[in-house]
């Protein structure tokens, strides 16, 4: 027995997200499908969390228990080659049995890739929200940085959102503009159902001058969802990493999009 | 009547090339298809090339004679809406009837993106080559260079290349690490076919340490394809630009791919 992490990468543009569901195609089940011809008999992977349907990720982590002891490299290499196109395992490590990917994440890293401009990308359509008008930066680095710190983010949750605390801390975030893209990073403790596209939603508002900047303070201390922005299509969120302390193994870096 | 020309993106990958066929979606036969809609009566692009199937574009160039005087913002915005999401229109402007794509072309800028590294990209697998082993990018660098001037590239064309003359000119070369990709930018007067993918599938194999920098040289005089790399895949390739002069409106700048 053995106790393994997997770091996955995919292009969720054709799944009904990471979880596996009663119906439609889930990156954790083509992954457990693969496994199970891997490993010639079924397990069950644990998240570090889940992506919704068109959400990519470049550093997802799931883990589970395998009953055969194959070296590592098995099986990354052995996985890639029984994955679909859209998934593939960046790193494969060994970790205590004691490993839990979401109870023991310290914090997870998002990056939400906007396209300001009149035209839209062909080449970028699964990876980013076009948007029509220009997008004020300045503006938006500082609704952005009143994110940072620990807040009540009822205001940043879905209605089917069923956590049952809604304070999380942001560690960071940043704007920037990169080539013809506008990124939008954050890092935190911990985020709600949806929380990240909102937050996205309502910086895109500020970004278009249709809200001011300070709303962010308001809507942090109001708490009421109807008020913030709308919620961020899903195709231009990217799950960069998770992390799990100083001395973990897990970090990917992220290459170019 | 007015002459009208397109600066064209679009994704290769479900397409059998630029150009019309007997069979299969082309790129040329979808814009076609929209400008009949556009138009309500037929009309012929002229290209400024041909790209294979699988082959990206940025800065395609395709010119048409229109039957009706339509602003150009209607150009673009209506075939925008008409045209599928794999290809857009990023430019539309006015030139002289004597206009010809291909004819005025002064140069073409192309990239080859390549991906180094054990993992194969799921976000990247219809944009890139991917490489197992690490490239020698300095001497990449120097078999690059040597390409630059005009030459006789007949081991650089493909066996069902028809062009009456083999000489052609390279304006510039350039090797480049960007994140954990690494980019081909080649610029020249005109390529024969297949060119831009000899010459990378001969540089990767300089990379890989599979033959010596120092073969571009003997490749370009003594004009033998076998001896020449293998053709690289169509997915990495990126026809980004194609330019007629100092003062033409034409050029189009990239995006993050």
């Amino acid at each position: 027995m053995k106790t393994v992490a997997l770091v996955l990468e995919y292009d969720g543009t054709g799944f009904v997200g990471w979880q596996r569901q009663a119906t439609g195609r889930s990156v954790q089940g083509v992954v457990e499908a693969a496994l199970a011809t891997l490993l010639k008999q079924e397990v069950r992977l644990t998240a570090s969390g889940r992506t919704d349907a068109g959400v990519h990720a470049l550093g997802m982590v799931a883990a589970f228990c395998s009953p055969l002891d194959l070296p590592l490299t098995a099986f990354r290499e052995g996985l890639n080659r029984l994955l679909p196109e859209e998934v593939a395992v960046r790193r494969a490590l060994e970790v205590p049995p004691s490993f839990h990917p979401r109870f023991a994440a310290r914090g997870k890293w998002y990056r939400y890739q906007l396209r300001p401009g009149p035209c839209r990308s062909p080449l970028l359509r699964n990876r980013t929200w076009q948007l029509r008008g220009p997008l004020d930066l300045a503006a938006m680095q500082s609704a952005a940085a009143d994110f940072v710190g620990r807040h009540d983010f009822s205001a940043f949750r879905s209605a089917g959102c069923d956590a049952a605390t809604t304070e999380r801390e942001i560690f960071s975030t940043a704007v920037q503009a990169s080539e013809d893209l506008v990124l939008f990073d954050v890092r935190g403790g911990g985020f709600l159902r949806n929380m990240v596209r909102i937050m996205t939603g309502t910086l895109v508002e500020v970004g278009l001058g249709r809200r001011s900047a300070g709303d962010v303070w308001h809507l942090l201390r109001d708490g009421h969802r109807p008020a913030a922005g709308l919620t961020a299509p899903p195709q231009g969120l990217f799950l960069m990493e998770v992390w799990y302390g100083e001395e973990d193994k897990l970090q990917c870096l992220p290459g170019g999009l």
